[in-house]
């Protein structure tokens, strides 16, 4: 299953008063990971709304190892590690890029949906397939 | 001409490592008191966007003089400071509540706009009046 | 054991073009409620701090089940739901103020840490009484 | 003078339920360029803070003329349009990337301070040799 890696460099904006990346910013971060897992798999997420599906988090899980600072350039890896009718859950960990200690890892948990509805709908099967590749 | 005055006690999620409210923040304070103004003007933002116009942000401007920190409960002031043709400006000011020396000012200068076009277009008049009292 | 409710205006900047709160700013929203958890209690973050520990998140987990959105009045109640040793878990519910449906809730997983080393400490008896009460 | 352009792409994070990216933001994309822009200079935000200065911004100005979005890859630039004493100025421009249209732009101004004293120093002279390069 397709696996991504990409680079992130922390600005000012991202910390706080401890002197390390909030908590919530992962969240944000987690989310770049994603965009560029489907962008890998050949489908934008913009391609989906615009094709008419969403995936709304309905779940997310964080955990906090070690914090992450101002200027670290971080890899975050992004992968599709289950899937089953309309949910899918996409597993993410970030390291300082070069380094092995894992700091912070998680998972978000989503729904395929309509953009019109806003109701579960099945996943399109092309979808399906890329994520399965 | 109305002006309001918002509590806000600021989180840590709004501080860097500097120890102080991170500067990109106050524009948030700043959209936080613009609401509660038209809240006060009996109009809130969501009744325009619901009658088919928007004010998008088309110039800000933040003068920092000195920061605000963690937990610190901050009142911010908002008014009309001038208003012509399709253009709006709203001042703010935030201080510590209870203390006189200001802390941060700007103002925000926004174009009245179709939410179906994007185009500029007359402010509606009942708007104008309700700002003018 | 305490239980707070606070009341949360969302501005437009916690929207997404989705026209929904963005996921992550609930961990920013929770935070808030956690450090209302703690005025209530008669002891603030600030405090812990000054008094050399802190609590930084370890885990957290978030349902997300209603989306809120942009100027909804949310009331969000936070209480500690487990402590041990140097570990200490904080649940937080989100609604629209004034409805039974939850929008979204989760929990946050704490460590008692010294500021200056940055180490587990024991929590400090005089906060653990007052978290029992 | 130097000039540096970075690319930055637009999570959904930035955006608000206009559809586009929130105009608070850009400040922190500002700031993003701004650290690029001393890397580049071979002296990172980061030393001066370990020399014991600092850079906060005093004054910032935006001029927004038309949206990004979603999934957008920005070209940033950045470039140092004026010092003089204790004071420095960093201009930023924001462009679909390939593109000529300008979407933002804007500038901030800087104070030399002393991260012990907060007090204003005056500016390392290596540090103004190598903006004057």
């Amino acid at each position: 299953m397709k696996k991504i890696a990409m680079e992130y460099r922390v600005p000012y904006a991202d910390t706080d008063q401890m002197g390390v990346v909030y908590y919530g910013n992962y969240l944000t971060l987690f989310e770049r990971a994603r965009n560029e897992l489907m962008r890998a798999c050949g489908y934008t997420y913009k391609q989906c709304e615009a094709e008419g599906w969403m995936l709304p988090v309905v779940h997310a899980e964080v955990d906090y190892r070690r914090p992450a600072k101002y200027d670290d350039l971080l890899e975050v890896t992004a992968w599709c590690r289950a899937h089953k009718g309309v949910r899918l859950e996409i597993a993410c960990e970030v390291r300082r890029k070069g380094e092995e200690d894992l700091l912070v890892s998680g998972y978000t948990r989503h729904c395929f949906v309509s953009t019109e509805t806003f109701h579960p709908i099945p996943p399109p099967e092309h979808f399906i397939s890329i994520i399965d590749q």
